[in-house]
């Protein structure tokens, strides 16, 4: 038998954090490398009460079909609170639950891009997001990340030269793989060249809770009179990843179209999980869990940048984030740093992910690489940077 | 703006039966219109006693990331399950845990199949999985469906006139909307023909254990000595809908692009429903769950049959279906049923889906429509057949 692959996922490879992450179920790999929030900031209390309250009140609703835009009351909750936390919902939008952030790509790549169209990102970027577009036999145009954001000219560049592009994908908060944050005069410039040149922003915020320094900056979402922005967000960062809800702000000129593609992707998103965004949305104080949270991960990023700090000057470069899971290291003076994270797993039984995999372009070179500090404990992150540091 | 909507997108509608889905929402509608199972069919209070167990004992686990492949012990418990209970888990194959039935369908279509390539399907069949080979840009060539199920003879011919047919569609027990099952000499013949013609089959038995007339039958997929068959079931009929946990087993050959691609939609399924689905089928006796539950349903069938039989000869035909959900009712005489069934809902309050829906040639005409009596109380069964008796 011959099995035929389609043009589009004949090539496609699984996500090397996905890999890495099967190491680091070994018990004895300290594990640097998942997105995972940390088990401290999972408020298991308040979820084991909702649990209770689901079991006695809601139980049917959780177990029965619901609607493939997403639970009702929950929609409305949420579009409140994008329009009154983050004046990030407007008359223009609507909202779509759905299985996770990573489905809010899913469905944009799906319902905008033909094959062979073109999406221009953030280089690096979230290898999750651009797998995602690649599996729709896409085309991604990487655009380099400064210290303050994606770089404009060179943004200008690319949208006046590429062919078809489709739309913009940006990570402006914590950026994932990076940690930068992009500065609100690089959010107005590429909302004004998404304007200027007709083309929609994918604007994913998944990390956009977790700041502990510096100021918050409005979305670009907050900025859109045009309905050119979709707007990506989750509760994995600050309710739970494994119980798989994220949620999107987009145009309604398209949101019949999203909800569609929604219903023959899985009809719709789990009844029980969305009860609980919705219980722990509207019964609980989430400004207080987000502030209790930005702690532990302000304390957990302090450990790891003073555990680097310990490394002698030179050896090691790491962005200092405001937010987020991540610090992004560079090898001065290396070309790729993939054999480096490869010794670091097989010897030393540390797993970060090399900078190569975050790349639009496959195959090429990174001299970085990507550590989160929330996962691990703060003994685990001080021990495995030491051996990092040893490493060198 | 010009909002760019894909090639594969473009022209796609919401499903017929989602949409009656929300019309079914107004508490005067007599809904027999989704496949939803009878709330007397959930297992609550073992569903309320598991959600105990894994808030005291599992909390972590059901909060956090796990594998795009699906939680490890619920893989192999259905392994095993599949292949004691049904015979339908080889050597050859894998298994991989999806969010519902639907997105087996979502990553085969995805997988296997470029835009302008051909699938086979019963005709009529279930338009879920329609609109979802739809939306991948792919042609849907219908093979009539018999009696004793589909035409084999138009089957072979559709598999030697059509180019690039990459699977064949089926659903062999009470098929989905016709109530039909397939008999085990039809089987043999689709599996014949797939190796055939080299041809892959996706086998859907959502229904498999809502038997509760005539004998089991083999499924397709335990004469699958070649690795032809892909293999999808689900939760949905015997535990929850709601939760959205659906499974497949498939050759090994194609179990690698499949996983990508659950990664790529998103991530994994749900942890905590798929927590539940693991307790519930390895703590639980499920044989005897399903036999219960099969009661249920001969009595609603039967509730239902009785009241149709009510109706004076000739105004109604409609099958006698041996498991399921559903009775297929066709007006004799009749080109289209559609402003019958739309009259049904305006004027007289009662939800059924008409045939037209479920054709894999979009427009067609059909003289019939699907009901179910599942999801109704014994009550609104007798009183929605003789309100349809009163308009016929």
């Amino acid at each position: 038998m011959h099995y035929y692959i389609s043009n589009k996922m004949r090539n496609m490879k699984p996500s090397a954090i996905r890999e890495i992450f099967k190491y680091a179920a070994d018990p004895q790999v300290i594990s640097l490398s998942a997105g995972s929030p940390s088990v401290e900031a999972l408020p298991v209390e308040a979820i084991a009460r909702i649990m209770n309250e689901i079991r006695d009140n809601d139980l049917n609703s959780a177990l029965l079909y619901s609607f493939s835009e997403g639970h009702p009351p929950l929609r409305e909750a949420l579009k409140k609170h994008l329009q009154e936390q983050h004046h990030s919902f407007t008359d223009r939008d609507d909202l779509l639950i759905v299985s996770g952030a990573q489905q809010c790509m899913d469905l944009a790549a799906k319902v905008l891009c033909d094959e062979g169209d073109t999406v221009l990102c953030e280089d690096p970027s979230f290898i999750g997001n651009l797998n995602c577009i690649r599996s729709y036999g896409v085309n991604l145009v990487g655009v380099p990340v400064r210290e303050d954001g994606i770089d404009l000219e060179l943004l200008e560049k690319a949208l006046q030269e590429q062919p078809r592009v489709r739309f913009l994908y940006l990570i402006p908060n914590f950026q994932n793989p990076s940690g930068i944050t992009m500065s609100l005069e690089k959010r107005k410039g590429c909302y004004e060249l998404a304007k200027k040149y007709g083309v929609l922003i994918f604007e994913d915020d998944p990390y956009g809770d977790l700041r502990f320094a510096g100021r918050p900056l409005p979305s670009i979402k907050s900025m859109d009179t045009e309905g050119l922005v979709i707007y990506a967000r989750t509760f994995s960062k600050i309710l739970s990843a494994g119980i798989r809800v994220g949620y999107m702000a987009l145009p309604q000129e398209v949101f019949g179209k999203f909800v569609v593609a929604k219903q023959c992707a899985d009809v719709h998103t789990g009844m029980l999980s969305q009860l609980l965004c919705y219980r722990f949305l509207t019964e609980y104080n989430l400004s207080e869990h987000i502030e209790e949270i930005g702690k532990i991960y302000q304390r957990k990023c302090g450990v790891m940048l003073d555990a680097l700090d310990q490394i002698p000057a030179g050896k090691l470069e790491y962005t200092r984030p405001e937010g987020g899971l991540f610090v992004w290291c560079t090898l001065p003076g290396v070309e790729d740093c993939s054999d480096f994270c490869l010794r670091l797993i097989r010897d030393h039984k540390v797993a970060v992910v090399p900078g190569s995999a975050f790349l639009p372009q496959e195959g090429g070179m990174s001299p970085s690489f990507r550590m989160t500090f929330a996962a691990p404990t703060d003994q685990q992150i001080v021990q495995a940077v030491e051996i990092i540091g040893e490493a060198l």
